[in-house]
């Protein structure tokens, strides 16, 4: 038994899910920032094997997801509405479901020009990533509600950002002349899969909004 | 302070339910009324102007919306289930979402022939935003329960049109002879998209039907 | 009245829900089956007829969910937690949706070749409903517990199967010489329409694996 299962039998039972959100939002923040440098490498073998690297990562946050709803189903008393932690941890489990089925495009498309879109978004959805992450361990002691509040609002105002950064890659695409069917095929593909992550990231952040509504 | 706010201070908590979500199908009811005269608007131009000018109306029930869920997440006295009020909040929701998904694709996707398909498909979401419109004002004092039905039973047979506009529109577009697999992408993609609007047109008014199923 | 009309008359008013299901897993089965022997088909004709009777078959469940949303309206005691019986409902109305999705894809889309892929997929999605049906069936007297998370194990394995066999499809197509680019749509669409369906095997697997660990 490691140091952490050990402290967590000490724990009120209704705290382990702080932790456990705590866990899939490491995750995450691991994800992203394997997703960006992935996107920076230049060697396509070394980046190709980085993209790969984040199936153990979305695996990993698999088994996460599956004990939040194990704790959820066994427990009576939970730190907030059972329907929030049930729709936080599925929104949280599609941002890593979403990142992964990027990474796959990228790989399985044979994508090999990783252009300005795409950085455009690997940066939107870091930024996301790293405001969930502080605002979920926020949550624990509810004393900072102002951090938290802010992580949301930007988490809305990225997603902004990435729905433009959508509407103007298609703009460009549907008007390059002569445009490869089978690529343009692709990128909208990936650009889509790309931008639902940034979806989700704000789905994530409108329960944590909900919470503190309901519990501040 | 408006009369609107003014009332509101008077009313019984639980009844602003009621005006915020007659303030979110009457913004419906504009975006359909405005996407079927964009559609029939013959200038480019001003079509255009015309479907870029539903992102206002889009952000405006944005802002319906996010208020529902803070009072719901405040007030402990709904006037039907918590789980209703979620559900008919985010079907409403998302059918200006894609209804603004529908506009975008239209103008960044430069379609410029509005073929019978997308006319179509405005004139099934139109009646279906009107027969909504109609179910959630009765909501309010529940005495035309047949008035409720009857939108619903509507908006239901209109998504199944909805269903067979789109499967003859997919079978004619890949039964097209030499069709440039561009134009066929744009279109397959628009139709998507607005057939999705009637589905969640069906969401809504299935919701509304298990309201009444539990309080009338 | 039927004898199973009759029947239902003197069960006690909760149990109803666990014949609904049934009566749900066994119209999947049946369209599994049918699914499946329209694939082995080599008949064009005979086939498409085959794929076609789909469409009974989905209205017939069509029926049956409705009929589960209104008892769940109107009942106040059920068996396991309400949102659990309105997400495994939902669930198994999408593997139906999706089922019948996929076979209008092959008749729409004009898809005459059945490949390997399709028919992995067909083998897949009947292997996950039988095992959703037994699951189902068992959840009644809830005696042999080990049978239901076994099948809620394996549905999770075919799902993992199945997203292999999407990840190489995709590999293989977009790395096919001069593929057609319509060809590559068709296929494209249809195999993301048939990995949908074990997605949502999986979410009703996931929901009666929630039910086990709150009543069992």
């Amino acid at each position: 038994m490691g140091l952490g299962s050990f402290v967590k039998l000490f724990m009120p039972k209704d705290r382990i899910f702080y932790s456990l959100f705590e866990e899939v939002t490491s995750t995450l923040v691991e994800m992203g920032d394997t997703f960006s440098k992935a996107l920076s490498e230049s060697d396509p073998e070394k980046r190709t094997a980085m993209l790969k690297s984040l199936e153990d990562l979305e695996h990993k946050n698999d088994e996460t997801t599956h004990r939040i709803f194990i704790e959820l189903g066994s427990n009576f008393i939970t730190p907030f509405d059972r329907e929030d932690i049930h729709a936080l941890t599925t929104s949280l489990d599609d941002i890593a479901d979403f990142i992964w089925g990027s990474a796959k495009r990228l790989t399985n498309y044979y994508i090999h020009d990783v252009d300005d879109t795409v950085q455009g978004f690997a940066d939107i959805i870091n930024r996301s990533i790293h405001a969930l992450h502080t605002g979920i361990k926020e949550l624990r002691n509810m004393k900072n509600l102002r951090a938290i509040i802010e992580a949301c609002v930007l988490i809305n105002s990225l997603e902004n950002e990435a729905d433009d950064l959508f509407d103007d890659a298609m703009t460009k695409l549907f008007s390059t002349p002569n445009i490869n069917p089978i690529d343009l095929i692709k990128k909208k593909d990936l650009y889509q899969e790309l931008e639902i992550v940034t979806d989700k990231c704000e789905d994530a952040a409108n329960v944590i909004e909900s919470i503190i509504v309901k519990y501040a």
